[in-house]
């Protein structure tokens, strides 16, 4: 692993690191937000999943979420969207292959050799951030942003036990009858949905839900409302009797400004969990 | 109008007051918490509708709203939820007639003479309140639990530019396909169902929504939520895109033991709204 930056922030550290990952098979890039409180010991994580097109800097410098995580005393985690790298398959789309890993592991050629997305978010970078840096994987969150918040919300209620809570903020909500999924689905799972249903956020609601709280936050003006269908999940949610909140926010858009204009309601919402308060 | 009772509450006053209901064709009986600052000028009014069973009493001695009106300022009216007296038609069931009458103006025998619900909760009752107390009409937010939130949330949406703001705890969402609506519907408006669906929250969200921000409880331990049907709502509220949260609350019933402990939550909400924050 080394060292990209290390920046002071919020008395604590946002830095960036990069390492080989087998999982991959590639170089990856991720940031790592530190608060002051990591220098007494392990603090509590917060995953934030980024979406379509971004990096792990986006969100980092964007999100406005080192603010609530200093406060609260929370790492944050900021992976990359897909592997990267010369030897790494690529469209031309914006939403297929580079920035567009979907948070699942290809069976598919091109994309089976690296686009390992799923393992290497909930196996790879866990062990290790763990075994370098003052974080308390006993206590996880996780969050995301659009194709992140789908990564979060699957990723939650796939490997129960692991997260506390869970949130997003305008995930792709139901991508196995969306624009945004079906294309990508099919492209790195093959053509038998029954495949796509373990990465299909409706679908978890429906079949068994999660085993927390969980807050969802969406723009009502998005610009993309068609391709992320929050409808389904709120009647999915409120069908299984979800413990949660889904929350309509009126005039907000996809951007990072409505991101960052909740990321401290997030924040909170993880510390209550995350505290067992 | 006639005094049954005042008394001293977090600094103003709850009363109990009668009166003729020309609407309802029999004497009505209604709670108002004023708050202190009624003392100086007219202050802003919330609403609460109460569910099935109910008088306008339950909610004024077991739902704490007091505590947070008093807070904020603000007026509580605590209507009754059915006609009263030896004159009045009535059934045997808990769910049809008096303490039942679902806030709908009744067309069928025996029914009409007595059960105008929504013209005394629109008009009887507010023009009474207006011209006896130091309340402002021109601020009006309305809430309601079970029954209530139903007509809570039915007043809000057929009636735009009148309630700023519209809450409901564990409302009975979409009556027209339940147990807990069709009964009253048929028996109040008769077998045409095209004359129910104005007494359909989820029918109504799906049709016009409401302009202004709504918060909806629910508990999910609720006894009842087989005949509330919140995941009908749920997805209707995504659907419309309407301004809102849809809260599941773990483990909490249908009781006023769930009312009183969200109930802080939405005299804030009201508040917001009603002070233009």
């Amino acid at each position: 692993m080394k060292t990209i930056s290390e920046n002071a922030c919020f008395g604590g550290t946002q830095g960036v690191y990069a390492h080989n990952s087998d999982t991959c098979g590639c170089e990856m890039t991720f940031g790592l937000f530190l608060p002051e409180e990591a220098q007494d010991g392990p603090v509590p994580v917060l995953w934030y999943l980024s979406g379509l097109t971004c990096t792990h800097e986006n969100a980092m410098t964007k999100a406005g979420a080192q603010t609530w995580a200093a406060e609260h005393g929370i790492a944050l985690i900021f992976p990359d969207t897909s592997p990267r790298g010369d030897d790494v398959a690529d469209d031309e789309a914006y939403d297929l292959g580079k920035g567009a890993g979907f948070y699942v592991n290809a069976t598919q050629d091109p994309w089976a050799p690296h686009y390992q997305m799923w393992d290497y978010i909930t196996e790879d970078l866990p062990r290790l951030i763990d075994a370098n840096f003052a974080v308390d994987l006993e206590r996880q969150g996780i969050t995301g942003h659009s194709m992140g918040g789908h990564g979060a919300l699957t990723m939650a209620m796939r490997l129960p036990g692991r997260y506390a809570s869970v949130s997003a903020f305008a995930p792709i909500a139901h991508p196995s009858v969306s624009d945004w999924g079906r294309k990508q689905l099919s492209a790195y799972l093959g053509a038998d949905e029954s495949s796509w249903q373990a990465h299909d956020t409706t679908l978890l609601m429906r079949e068994k839900g999660f085993d927390g709280p969980i807050l969802i936050d969406q723009g009502g003006s998005d610009q993309f409302l068609d391709l992320l269908k929050p409808e389904a999940l709120a009647e999915a949610m409120a069908e299984r009797r979800q413990e949660g909140t889904f929350r309509m926010q009126k005039g907000y858009d996809h951007s990072y400004f409505f991101v960052s204009t909740f990321m401290e309601d997030h924040v909170a919402f993880h510390a209550d969990a995350l505290y067992g308060r």
